[in-house]
């Protein structure tokens, strides 16, 4: 993204240097190869970008930042485990590369490091920070327990699903801008908008990561179209089309999301018809653009440049247009 | 342990409530359950007594100390998968209770749990206990890895043994113990000494647990005697004996933690007279006092009354006593 590629060397650098320790090897590789996949490193660049934009020197937030992506990089180690997942970023996971107990301790290894990076900080921010990182972290373990629950539920309700991806990635991103704030020392009623500007638009980027999963442009969406209809997933759009739908589209959708067919090109034409059919691509359209619209009449309150707000409303923007 | 009673009432009382949380069931029950399952609770009791020795109510020093005790079971949550043990203090673990994923999720919760017990202290003292918290959970989790790393490799130096025990136990003790003195607000140079103190107490209490695991009383010792043995564990008297045995002794034993005898009495027989006859039995005795003894010389400087230092010599002697 554009507007991250300032803060995105200054990233790359202190990434580079972030796991300076070598012993054990097998305890501290797997950390230094997760850390080496890359990733879009938005969330800490999110950190550095606020901290700039509320008037502060952004080096001043790397140790925030760099706590935000090893919290992320611990998150996904321990997801691919639960999810029993290969591959991560085109290459092996650490439980498969390694093996479950080292990627169980390397990533509460990793937890435990991202916590460290907080002391660089003076007392009061440092305790601060962590306390809005365990809170947030917290949060984010219940969001991916919740994930794990609907799995084997078929009552889940529209409030326990926005619900779920709240904690599960939205709160991070909140949390990702807010360190930022509290790191240039903003006032505490800016540090909390710029939380909730965070969240909602992680919200409405998590709602139209479901929407574009089914509706979006293969050749730009970057991941496969239609995978979550594969893999079952019970997305917005299958608890709104369940909700909405008549009880023929019901149960035809409840049919078909406990089907694997080898060739899955006609159940996945089926369930986008029933999507459209029921009213539930429009809804999650509605949805998105309810918490799109709550970020940025959020971010319209704080106190802080036209300028700077206009910088906040592009990055809003660029991360809901990427790839439709 | 007597001198501990005073402290474990209030502790039992406080960790009851200590996890007020509810949803989601899935990944706070096997939090609750753990802590319901028991154990000596010596660590939090260490840093309430520490607490008080030096001179401050020990209660305030109660958030400190169930944020060692939640540590303490989130490593053994996490050890547990990756020991495969079925069994935990009489019941089954959290992992066959439940599933690994559970185990895996609800052990990070935990250990994010154990740091918002620091947030109730102001911020500088907060920042010294989260900060030698970071430090000791990393410890913990390097010790873990050489202790695996261990199982498979035959040239493990007693330097190294000692480290491993050191991190994997010892230093949990210390930070114990030193938590309370910062709640306490001892003099700096004191904390550092009540945590060598514990450190090294902890070091030798270890090496007497291999010890006594082999020439313990198999009706005081409260495990089974030779159970390192039979599990071909290769602990300070296996290290000693193939490093001063001779040739032939060395062999003898290498051999016999290679096989897994149906009746393994005889095998703890020769083990146990090939201990005696290298003269590991009588080293490992050495080491324990060597220890012991630096532990309590340390405790000789602190600037505590007589009385106290008393009582500290008393717990540390009924520690080193228990069991022989």
């Amino acid at each position: 993204m554009e507007i991250l590629k300032k803060y995105n060397s200054v990233l790359q650098d202190s990434l580079a240097d972030a796991i300076a320790i070598e012993e054990p090897h097998q305890l501290y590789d797997p950390i230094k190869y997760i850390l080496a996949l890359g990733g879009k490193r938005i969330r800490p660049a999110l950190t550095l970008m606020t901290c700039d934009f509320f008037g502060k020197d952004f080096k001043t937030a790397i140790n925030a930042a760099l706590a935000i992506e090893l919290f992320h990089n611990f998150s996904l180690i321990h997801d691919d485990i639960m999810d029993n997942a290969p591959i991560r970023r085109g290459k092996k996971t650490v439980h498969e590369k390694w093996d479950v107990n080292t990627a169980i301790l390397s990533g509460d290894a990793m937890l435990i490091l991202a916590y460290q990076f907080f002391e660089n900080y003076e007392p009061k921010i440092f305790q601060e920070l962590a306390r809005l990182f365990s809170r947030t972290a917290l949060q984010v373990c219940e969001g991916q327990q919740h994930d794990m629950d609907f799995e084997t539920r078929d009552n889940v309700t529209m409030t326990e699903y926005i619900h779920m991806i709240d904690h599960k990635t939205a709160v991070l991103l909140g949390a990702a801008m807010k360190m930022g704030a509290i790191v240039a020392e903003a006032r505490d009623i800016d540090k909390n908008k710029i939380y909730e500007f965070g969240r909602n638009l992680g919200i409405a980027f998590q709602l139209q990561d479901d929407y574009l999963d089914v509706f979006g442009n293969p050749e730009t969406f970057g991941k496969q179209v239609g995978g979550d209809i594969i893999s079952n997933k019970k997305t917005i759009l299958y608890l709104m089309a369940i909700q909405k739908g008549t009880v023929a589209e019901a149960e035809e959708l409840e049919h078909l999301f406990s089907i694997n067919p080898k060739n899955p090109e006609d159940k996945i034409a089926t369930v986008r018809e029933i999507f459209l059919s029921s009213g539930a691509a429009q809804a999650t359209r509605t949805e998105i653009e309810k918490y799109s619209v709550k970020a940025f009449a959020l971010l319209q309150e704080i106190d802080i440049t036209e300028e700077r707000k206009t910088m906040f409303r592009n990055f809003g923007n660029s991360l809901m247009q990427r790839n439709v």
